[in-house]
């Protein structure tokens, strides 16, 4: 049976929280386990440094991630995991691949536009403060997908733009240089996608503010989720769903009849308070025995660093084979 | 005493002809001799691939254009003499930069408005056909030179601007990262640069079509001679400079008192016929030792190869120590 290879990056220019846990890891880390998917997941610190100007965060954050992921149970057997600047490959494949990419093609990226029209709003230059990584990123990332032919690449809607391009790209490398050596990616929109509430009921994010950390003591997870909104209901008075993001938060981690009488408990009266106890508690059962990994990751770092080689040395194994090929397509190559 | 570090690149998109030879390749290596002076000297395939799509081309300019260089006495003791493929921290150095450089910075190169221009004229779409490597090449420029710290990049008049573009993002990197990584370069700008003519008068260059190769048999030579134009003046008339490019052609082979004596005999009345004799045998006297060190290195791609591979293992070496600065600015590095 051959494999379908699955492609994803993960930008390091933050610590990952409870949402990214629910929307990305937790569904990436099962779906890595079927037995016909063969996982590339990487760290791309080269995509973090486009907006991020911090090098302690960005060095922070590929170390956050890194252990996360570790200790969330991504199984390093099945998935090749590395880090994207320890395949210097991509960075030569860029470069091919920049030169055969219609400028226009990067005209109409949606997150260049956005700025565009942010800068036209404000009466500025449309290229006002724009930097080329955020103009050619998509090039960067059509670089990640096509060295390793992945067959799909997971994203969320906003990103779907990114993976045509990269057909894009990929084909008229193919076409131009009469070579096939470039396979077209899929996307793979997860309509089932989880997206966690945050603190105030919006999807949580980083941008929001209403974020809960992924690895926290008991007494520090039940602090969070003790701000989580609810209305003024006392005791006794029954509550309903819609009246606080709490219900969506125990759902994400329940079984369907656990939250069926976490649910049933609130209609009835259970108090707001008591209520994030249980579900401070639910959390917790699932996230501390990761939390107690976590943290020896973290003190560990030559653990996961040695993780990250051995993935770094497997996925440069393919990347030399892909760009000696397109190398030897656009005429790069030993005189002999 | 400390030496002035000198980088000059060479596109690999043609075979050299006798105007890259009087105008570059002998000048060069001339300069190069200098003992306060280190050069670099690269061919530059990564750019090549802008514009040439050939992959044949590609790979027959880049050996042709080595040899011609070793041909002519470059000496690779003294100079570093590299492909810019065979470095590929270039790559990442480039992606770095693309990160912090101005996509307005962009905008203002001449060779990217020179193409919008021809398009607006055209009644196209500004960006119409134009390729991301035409767009982003002097951040790739910048890259080939700060890598390595160049002092000096000589180059013509309508190169300065790449060099000022250098400066721009290398200072701008060394503020963005409280760093003084890089060494801002300066541009050269020779005065004297011989131009030589070609065989209809103009500046000799292959796309006017009036170039003569540099390695040919006598016969060869002089039957390339004699295509230069001349007008109809009959023997034993007197013929003066501006009548025919040979003047100014015999001039580029010869001393002050060699030349003084060709125009005179011409200025006598000699014949056009026997002018021409004379300037292939003058241009034939310089060239006939190097035609032959050409055709045996041609003959031999490995001994140019394994030039071409010292080179680069010099190049990496200060390339791989310029990089792991660079990256540890940006916060790209290893965990532990």
């Amino acid at each position: 049976m051959s494999k379908i290879r699955v492609l994803t990056g993960v930008t390091t220019t933050g610590i990952p929280h409870l949402g990214n846990y629910v929307g990305a890891i937790r569904p990436a880390i099962r779906a890595a386990a079927q037995d016909n998917v063969e996982s590339f997941l990487f760290l791309a610190n080269y995509h973090g440094i486009i907006k991020c100007h911090d090098p302690k965060m960005i060095a922070e954050s590929t170390k956050a991630v890194a252990a996360t992921w570790l200790a969330c149970g991504l199984d390093t057997e099945r998935t090749v995991f590395y880090r994207q600047s320890d395949v210097p490959e991509i960075l030569e494949l860029n470069w091919i691949l920049t030169c055969i990419t219609a400028k226009g093609l990067m005209n109409r990226a949606h997150a260049y536009k956005a700025a565009v029209d942010k800068n036209l709003e404000d009466k500025q230059d449309p290229d006002f403060e724009i930097e080329m990584g955020l103009y050619s990123y998509p090039i960067l990332m059509t670089a990640d997908i096509i060295m390793f032919n992945a067959h799909q690449v997971p994203v969320g809607r906003d990103q779907i733009q990114h993976v045509e391009m990269a057909r894009d790209i990929a084909q008229r490398f193919n076409h131009r240089f009469g070579k096939n050596i470039f396979r077209l990616p899929e996307v793979v929109i997860d309509e089932q996608v989880e997206l966690l509430v945050g603190l105030d009921g919006r999807k949580m994010s980083k941008s929001y503010g209403n974020t809960i950390e992924l690895f926290l003591t008991p007494k520090q997870r039940q602090k969070a989720v003790n701000q989580i909104i609810t209305n003024l209901k006392e005791p006794s008075v029954p509550k309903f769903k819609g009246e606080s993001p709490i219900f969506e938060m125990y759902q994400a981690f329940a079984t369907a009849a656990e939250y069926s009488e976490f649910e049933r408990a609130l209609n009835d009266g259970l108090a707001w308070g008591e209520a994030k106890k249980l579900l401070a508690a639910k959390i917790g059962a699932e996230l501390e025995p990761l939390t107690d990994k976590y943290h020896d990751l973290i003190a560990n770092p030559q653990q996961i660093e040695d993780i990250l080689q051995a993935g770094a040395a497997k996925a440069r194994a393919e990347a030399r084979e892909t760009l000696a090929q397109v190398k030897e397509a656009v005429g790069i190559k030993s005189l002999v």
